[in-house]
């Protein structure tokens, strides 16, 4: 159902009145974010989601996941406009990628907020951003939880997960069982740390935090740039069923993500000029005295995403994804080399 | 996918090694809960579940829980057996009963671990716990995230939360809007606090956690009984096309979630010597000095579950579920009132 009467403040120790206050101010945003899929008045506990008809074997695509200690970043700027909201619109996003990368696209989303005190409007902005991402998305907010446990949490923090389900038709699965030696990688751009690598970032950048980077942006700015959704510019690529595999540049960074979806026998060769690297990132390794190794290792670089494409496919491919570019290709072997 | 090297440990600042060890511990565990959907070897960022064969209108039912600051209790006598175990089984338990009360029956699970420090053996057991219970229900955990985030949570302390994903046919789905006065009332024991009033409760029983029942129960292994999954009662119930509704009772007691499966104009009235009060309930009140009707808006009192027939399928239904009895009975008007 989604309906926001199923968030559970029923927990004994939760301000019922500050509950229902935070109940009014969302209540909007999770219906502003209902398809067609979302069965309404139907029981109250869980969410109901009819699935698309029409499909053959559809197959759900499931992923669950967190923001992180860049919600610690977030509380410290949450007065600044829209931080609070980029932490709910991190969230989606990274769910959306999670589970395009095997295909699929979004079907719904169910949040988990929970911390040592509910600040109204701080899981109101939480539950805005993740609403907006859903909208964006076509994926409807279902269900979600908000819970207040003040011995867990310390004070005034808050942790913030959530669920995706998408679905895909079983044979349209995106598997990486195709990739050979000389495929095409292309990239996509990340604009910034997404929502990984922030407990090294912010040992590195420690009281550095309002500097000013060279192109004027806050240092703390640009260390909470929106996790980008790779929806948009990956949907009309699966369309065209030119994708062989797909990566999502994550925890790891790019040996720890890219390796995964590429069949045993097979690493690829990234060009490391052919995509631009943040500057906040080089702020950090030098702030920080992090070696080169440990950068990749920990941070995606830039890359967001990263789709494979047959050699032949390449210029079609760039030319239905926005954004993207050639940044290597499918080598014999294992793993990431940067050339 | 479900498989665990999909759990994120890649965050800055986990123990590497720490993760590892969790993640050979939890392999298996996860491993024996895959049921036939689950797609192996396919990708490896979200988890892949095919949908059964043959089904009309498939809906989907889905739910994000916690188990609240019942982690708090459970960490001080996390050194006894089957205590982390336990609270695993609570979150899976509550959620299946969660999608239960609209006919659903259980697909697959996702898992959210997040602690101070990642303790590898205690998230094992934590997903040991997670995975039992799934098995039981048939359920396969899918996937999973498991965070370290020191800066969040207290010293020591963990969150534990999960999204449950049932399926049901369209014309299945129990909406309550057969439901007339006259109908029965049928409850299930609950044997204890399930995962509700656990702030409460401890705030009451400060310092008397070690005393013992009268039944020979420790206070603390009264307080920390499972939350009882009422799948193997419900589902024989589901199958005879008997129930015209059903409620879980979680936060907010009777009073907070038997009116919300019912439509408009109709209440229940429960005969309260109808069902046994666990004896820690009585403990809490006098404990605590807390009001009979707090009692009541807080906990769930013995009764777990609710399930609502029609008055000739009383009989019937009592031996298809077992554990069952006749509770009370709908009336018209609104609400629970307890004679």
């Amino acid at each position: 159902m989604g309906r926001t009467d199923e968030r559970a403040y029923g927990r004994a120790g939760v301000d019922l009145d500050a509950a229902a206050r935070t109940m009014d101010l969302i209540t909007r945003e999770v219906a502003s974010t209902y398809t067609p899929g979302v069965l309404r008045g139907l029981g109250a506990f869980g969410g109901l989601f009819e699935l698309p008809a029409g499909m053959r074997r559809p197959v759900l695509a499931a992923s669950t996941d967190g923001v992180g200690t860049k919600t610690v970043l977030a509380r410290r700027y949450a007065a600044e406009p829209g931080v609070l909201e980029g932490i709910g619109r991190d969230l989606v996003n990274h769910c959306v990628n999670d589970v395009l990368v095997q295909g699929a696209t979004p079907l719904f989303f169910l949040d988990y907020v929970a911390s040592e005190r509910l600040e109204p409007d701080a899981v109101a902005a939480l539950v805005r951003g993740v609403a907006s991402a859903c909208r964006e998305a076509g994926m409807a907010l279902l269900g979600g939880e908000t819970a207040e446990m003040p011995g867990v949490y310390r004070e005034g923090e808050f942790d913030l997960a959530g669920t995706i389900v998408g679905v895909v038709e079983r044979d349209e699965v995106v598997d990486g069982s195709r990739v050979v030696p000389g495929d095409a990688v292309l990239g996509l751009p990340s604009g910034g740390l997404q929502t990984n690598g922030f407990s090294l970032a912010r040992r590195a950048l420690e009281g550095r935090l309002d500097e000013v980077l060279p192109d004027g942006t806050p240092v703390w700015r640009a260390l909470l740039a929106e996790h980008r959704s790779f929806l948009p510019a990956v949907r009309p690529l699966l369309a065209s069923r030119l994708v062989k595999a797909m990566a999502h540049v994550t925890g790891g960074g790019l040996p720890g993500n890219v390796p995964r979806s590429l069949p045993p026998g097979t690493g690829v060769r990234l060009e490391r000029g052919a995509w631009e690297v943040p500057p906040v990132f080089d702020l950090i390794r030098s702030a920080g005295g992090v070696a080169e190794a440990e950068m990749y290792d920990v941070f995606n670089m830039g890359l967001g995403f990263v789709v494979v494409v047959a050699a032949d496919d390449a210029a079609a491919a760039l030319s239905l994804a926005p954004g993207s570019r050639v940044v290597g290709e499918v080598v014999a072997g294992a793993g990431v080399e940067l050339a």
